[in-house]
């Protein structure tokens, strides 16, 4: 395909390939992987990590194959004390060698007392088990400074950071201060909830060795895609710091004395924090799921119940982490910006014109967190496309079997697919719908000249506020104590993040009632606060639709999954169609949902009271605003449901792979499904937010262009040809944006399926578990692939809206029209939008409804495992994981970003 | 899924089957289907068709169960002469019974020349054997009556109808005489095909057998198709006349003294019109290939050339009957309502404003159309789908192999579902186009203050004029002669089909320039026509590049396809996202294509020196316009070489299932697989005409609701959340609507599978030729299924604008908003065309690379027929077959049914 798509993109990878050169493949993958073969080879087999000097040395710090104990058989290792450990044969049950380290490249070995101390030579460095990708230091480089500074001079650091946060703020207004309380608040109550998921047991080694082959994968995965992205977004920043240079100021920062310079270093500034944060918000999503996936394991053999609240509060550590740095980084800009602008003083800037200078944060966020989803997504998919179509439908065994060469690459793809990439996109999503709350607000309160307008701009900051607050009570009512330490009959889990769910609910609504009257009471309406309150009401009523129509279409209880399964007792094809044609019919009830409320909270927004100065109703638009803010005042419990699903699905795989009894795989399969339909779900609420939040963002793209081009900007008159065309593209960069990623999963799968295929062949022992797969070799052909494969859609995505808007802005100026660059972009965006919003919904839809269909025949309906029906079922899930998975959550991504693209890039198209 | 779609679709369903109940099922198809066991049943298995007394008998007029020569072995039959048969057995070779049929219930039986008579009982009123569905009278009611009357009476009434015809026309305009001649001669020339056509030899009796199981499925089906069509058709008549009698008349309509009962009348009248010949473009496009295709098949055994030529003369007839007619029924509509209503005379209608009253005969016609290529296209894929899972996926026997039970059923739908529906699908995309030019045409003539707006109103009829002659001679060019009678080594079937393409296009070229020269010319602007040529020029290279682009994604000669069939050696799972991804990705090229065709166009116009009163440019819609035409301007020949391809496969079924030998099936296979490229090539022809002339329809719609409402409607502005959801339902249709295609086909194929699934298992002796299938019972069920599946899709693409207009009038008249409800409908029009072109786009272009990633393999490729390989590309195709000849061409019809639905619906929104 190549060819057509051509010149364009082949100059655009050879550019890029250029840039990133020397870091581009990151993997040079072992190709004669080590056979364990007897035990005088050990000394060499082990590999030791790079350990910091003087650390102390646990079962963690080495790695032997974690699959060692299950193919050969030979030996199971067990910590004796800090330095040395006990190495046993069990089927002799006698005493074996044991090892003490003294540097990281000498081991030293204790054989019957006797010590033997030998170099590791080459494989100290280049690790030849897993993982193959280490190529940095295990810790960041700043924990590691962070880390030799003295505790107490940290402490006296942070506390002047904070004095130096508050100060700021108290200087802005009140709200601020309150904002900082919360979120410091809800970091102290995270750090909490790591210290309680990280006191678990990690349970017995072999599921620490699974573990930790898991975290490394996706910890190398994580920094070398980190560290392509951050490249990108250097780079880009260096583009944008030049068009705000040479482009024209408006006659707002005329009049506030910010200079062109100003401007250019306020929008790059907020773009890199925006970018900075939300690789943070996926590092943390990443860090704290592959080591509470063990710990989840662990805690199965004991209770589900304790299981289930590890992995909760686990996905709570990061819903926290992610939706507060969101909340606090929108609020220190804001604050900074006012302190240092001296805003609202005679002569500078009004506070109204405020936001619009946030905007630059939420374009970096969203800029990384597409590529996160893209390269995680195409990651996670692509090791688990090629695991099943081997492993389950042509050999016919079961999931995360350890037979299964490509098992570690897809347990990892969970980490960095879902948890990583998830993250990043929430990150992203509430920035964005923050900001473009902000600025509509700050418009809205100019034109009705309300006197103290920072409670319209800071009415965001405060929702999500009490969103921290509301979702850590959820995430606490989720409690481990009723069952825990015995093995009573399992709860439905569903039933328990459901509750958790209902009461954050209840609370966010009395919350958000509370904010509207807190913020938005305004004397020249006395009763507008209460039109919000019911606008809020309406976004949190659609959340809920939106959460109960996915179940319908996704959830085998309901009739269109069994439908579904149904059409694959007549084979591969029928499934697809039936498939395909659910996943388009489920696009119309959330239309519906959404046409209703974006109509219902304009019209409480326009009939709130809030008039301009001529008597017209201005408050529509806003209306839809704090509709929006309602559908995400429960985004940090929404997250935490989310975050739950990889992490149970990667305790799955360990214990499969540990092969623990079948008592505990059942409960971490229940756990697994539960995880399955909350990851649906939350899905279907990212897309109906990002559905109304395009709204409030394309409203403040035409604000930012009246203001650059100095002439009102209110419509977009789709019967201009031009203005036609670029609906057209719009909607057309969705399918073909959809298209390379689902193509990149694709040939990433078939790659793996080859390697697969291979190794079964090549070594015809792995069947009976006699020869060890080489797990590593499928780690790093995904890895190597989704890296490739990002760039493709990353840079359609973002340079389309950049190229049309220019070229549209020279043929407007040629042909005497202006705006026209502006307008097309505009209609560009719009049906882009609509387009992503029901593909999006197309591809999550029916790849949560193939999987479930599959996991209703795996209940023994249609024949069960294994029968015809749940090979054609098996592919309609195959089919559907890059839709569900790949495709669809960069689509909500991409929505986001095509709206935050064009308001940080307005000014070229003018 | 019923349940979501719920109440609304519910009742509806049940108001349409208590209006229609008396014919909506029209298949009490045998439950237990006859076995020839002796030769003293024969009597009673023979089944007497309704001849008409008096005509001559011959073997056509009784039908053996066709496939019994096959599984039996045990006779055939030759006729003696035109009352009597020989039946003889050939493995025993002496002669047996001779019948005579006496009268249509009576059959005369010769035995040893003892003759022995006996009634046919209860086979006589329910025929248990081929077709199933018989339940009318074999000859049409209307034909009966005229081959009732003397045929110099008739020729008489025709000479009158023609001079009255020519009468109008004369008074009318020159031009319209013009095309009237042009049309009367392309219908002599069409009676000249056809008389050509069914002249050629039928070929031996079992080939005759299988057509005439065939032809009688495909014509029972349309008759009782087209039956529920006009049912449906009346009733929405009634409604536009409720609608039409009780709106208030345009200021114009005022003027020009048409009264609301006039132009109530007007508008049912041309919408009937417009149904009745789009009915008889379907019919004709289908009496010509079930009978065309016995000819192809018997021309086959002798030279392939013949063949061809015998095809595209088929083709060719009902191409020239299709285009033809909607070139007349427009012409002789728009000289009646010209002299009925005095135009251009003092004090009435001005000529500008004709066209506007001929917009109910593109909605009559698009309606028909819309529902013929549901019906049709769900039957044929249906069975297509259910064929092919059974039999080849899982029993491994070929395509259109005598053993598969569907195999009958899949041969009609080739008739009902490609050669019918398409027949009514060009028809209304011509009808169509030519009425929207003509109304910008008209509004143009009118803002530039041309003295004799003619030229530019009726350039379209003229444009199809040259159409018909060029296409002719394209259609000549093909000739049979040079290895007619002698087997010769094949020529490239797609290079005669291309020669004579070249030729029409070029003499296309040609007649374009000569017309623009002649009719928009005008002294205002001298050197507009060259400007308007150029955009003809440009919609000819658009129809170019998309029929290359569609070859380029499509054809396994580019990589594009064997890229896709490599993804299926890797399961079927990566086959179908590869196939995803390949159909997404081919909206880009085409899109791009458009934009540029519309923008150049709208430029050319915009500088042809045009000019309304005030000096500005206003050419620019009618250049898009006459981009349009220029790409329609090959349509008929176009159109032959889509008709080309059903009748080919269907011959190459009746060769397979005659068991002809190898050199046959060679030169029938060859034929089909250029059939299916020049099938792929004219759907992207026309999407890429809908797509160009949804612009139009969509300015005709504007200046349409712009004089309903006396007011200018210039903009259409999505800033407006109510127009944005508008926007929102528009697209939302079109998933929606993809979806139900599907599903209905998905659904019908389920029942097929299980009824082959069910015969195999009942009838083991079927695989060894030993069993006969029941054919007739899988016509039936596909036959009764898809005429209840196409009625969900179809109300909802007529109901959803009807409904979401009223819904945003009332909401806009109780907000005070005035012409919401036309804004919104325009936005869903927009946002639905967009959506509709890409939709279908992907649906079509995925559909023909699975067909053609199967056959790549099927030549040899990747394993070849039977490997795994093969089975997963077998799994794409049957996936690909309801996206590319449902789903696919309904949408291509849906889109200008939107446009033509709001034209005509425009009163009731406002």
């Amino acid at each position: 395909m190549a060819m057509c798509n051509g010149a364009i993109y082949d100059l655009l990878l050879f550019l890029l390939m250029l840039a990133f050169s020397q870091r581009f493949f990151l993997v040079d993958s072992t190709t004669d992987p080590p056979d364990i073969k007897v035990l005088k080879d050990l000394k060499n087999g082990l590999n030791l990590k790079s350990i910091v000097p003087g650390s102390c040395l646990s079962s963690r710090d080495f790695s032997l194959d974690p699959c060692d104990h299950i193919f050969n058989n030979h030996f199971t290792t067990a910590p004796i004390d800090q330095r040395s450990f006990k190495i046993q044969r069990p089927s002799s049950g006698g005493d074996l060698p044991q090892f003490r380290r003294v540097n990281s490249n000498t081991l030293t070995m204790f054989m019957d007392n006797d010590v033997e101390e030998g170099n590791l030579g080459p494989y100290a460095d280049r690790p030849r088990v897993f993982p193959s990708m280490r190529s940095k230091a295990h810790t960041p480089l700043i924990f590691r400074i962070l880390m030799g500074i003295n505790v107490r001079v940290l402490l006296v650091f942070l506390l002047l950071g904070l004095g130096a946060i508050f100060y700021v703020g108290a200087k802005t207004s009140p709200i601020i201060v309150f904002v900082f309380s919360i979120c410091i608040m809800s970091f102290l109550f995270s750090i909490y909830l790591t210290k309680w998921v990280l006191a678990k047991d990690e349970g017995p080694p072999e599921m620490v060795q699974i573990s930790d082959a898991i975290r490394d994968g996706a910890e190398g995965f994580f920094r070398t895609q980190y560290g392509t992205i951050s490249k990108m977004a250097l780079l880009l920043a260096l583009v944008i710091l030049g068009i705000y240079l040479f482009r024209s100021t408006t006659p707002q920062q005329e009049a506030s004395g910010i200079g062109r310079s100003t401007s250019a270093y306020i929008t790059v500034a907020a773009f890199l924090l925006g970018a900075i944060c939300s690789g943070i918000a996926g590092y943390v999503g990443m860090w704290v799921s592959v080591r509470a996936n063990v710990r989840v394991s662990s805690a199965a053999r004991r209770s589900a119940r304790e299981a289930l609240q590890i992995a909760v509060r686990a996905g709570g550590f990061s819903a926290m982490v992610v939706v507060g740095m969101a909340v606090i980084g929108v609020a220190i800009l804001y604050a900074t910006f006012y302190v240092w602008l001296g805003v609202d003083l005679p002569g500078s800037m009004k506070v109204t014109d405020l936001p619009l200078l946030l905007v630059g944060y939420g374009f970096g966020a969203s800029f990384v967190a597409l590529f996160a989803q893209l390269g995680g997504g195409i990651y996670t998919k692509a090791a688990d496309v090629g695991a099943d179509l081997v492993g389950k439908v042509e050999q016919g065994i079961p999931e995360d079997d350890p037979r299964n060469p490509a098992v570690i690459a897809d347990l990892v793809g969970d980490n960095v697919g879902d948890c990583a990439a998830r993250g990043a996109d929430l990150f992203e999503s509430i920035a964005a719908e923050i900001i473009s709350a902000m600025i509509l607000g700050g418009t809205m309160a100019q034109r009705c000249k309300i006197e103290d307008p920072s409670g319209f701009i800071l009415f965001p900051l405060v929702v999500h506020s009490f969103d921290l607050v509301v979702s850590s009570v959820g995430i606490l009512s989720i409690r481990g104590t009723r069952d825990s330490g015995s093995k009573s009959p399992i709860e439905d889990p569903m039933a328990i993040l459901q509750k958790g769910y209902s009461i954050t609910i209840v609370l966010a609504v009395l919350t958000f009632g509370l904010s509207t009257r807190w913020l938005l009471y305004t004397e020249r309406a006395p009763s507008a606060w209460f039109n919000f309150a019911l606008c809020g009401l309406v976004g949190i009523i659609t959340a809920y639709a939106f959460v109960w129509i996915t179940q319908y279409y996704t959830d085998y209880k309901h009739e269109p999954v069994r439908t579904l399964a149904l059409a694959s007792s007549t084979g591969h094809g029928t499934n697809i169609i039936a498939g395909v044609s659910l996943g388009l019919e489920s696009t119309a009830l959330p239309v519906l949902v959404i046409s209703v409320a974006i109509i219902s909270a304009f019209w409480l927004g326009h009939t709130s009271g809030l008039v301009d100065e001529n008597g017209n109703p201005t408050g529509g638009l806003f209306g839809t605003a704090v509709a929006t803010m309602g559908m995400l005042s429960t985004a940090a419990y929404v997250l935490t449901m989310d975050m739950f699903g990889p992490i149970a699905d990667n305790a799955g795989g360990i214990v499969e792979m540990s092969q623990q009894p079948e008592s505990v795989r059942e409960i971490t399969d229940l756990l697994d499904a539960v995880g399955n339909t909350t990851k649906a779900t939350t899905k279907g609420f990212a897309i109906g937010s990002a559905a109304l939040a395009s709204f409030l963002l394309f409203s403040a793209y035409m604000d930012e262009v009246a203001a650059f081009a100095q002439e009102p900007f209110k419509q977009v008159d789709i019967a201009i040809p031009e203005v036609f065309v670029g609906g057209l593209l719009g909607s057309m960069l969705i399918f073909l944006f959809s298209a390379w990623a689902c193509a990149a999963v694709g040939r990433t799968a078939q790659e793996v399926v080859n390697e697969v295929r291979r190794q079964f062949i090549e070594r015809p022992g792995i069947m009976d578990y006699k020869e060890k797969p080489d797990y590593s070799r499928c780690v790093a052909i995904v890895a190597t692939a989704s890296l490739r494969e990002m760039i493709k859609p990353g840079a359609l995505a973002i340079l389309s809206p950049i190229i049309v808007g220019l070229l549209f802005r020279i043929l407007g100026s040629y042909t005497g029209h202006p705006l026209l660059g502006a307008k097309v972009v505009a209609a560009m965006l719009m049906f882009g939008t609509v387009s992503g919003i029901l593909m999006a919904l197309f591809l999550n839809t029916s790849g949560g409804a193939w999987d479930n269909a599959k996991k209703y025949i795996e209940t023994g309906a249609l024949g069960g495992k294994g029968s015809d029906c749940h090979k054609a079922a098996v592919t309609g899930d195959t089919v559907g994981d890059p839709f569900k998975d790949t495709a669809g959550p960069s689509l909500h991504v991409l929505i986001k970003m095509l709206a935050t693209i064009t308001l940080v890039m307005a000014p070229i198209f003018l």
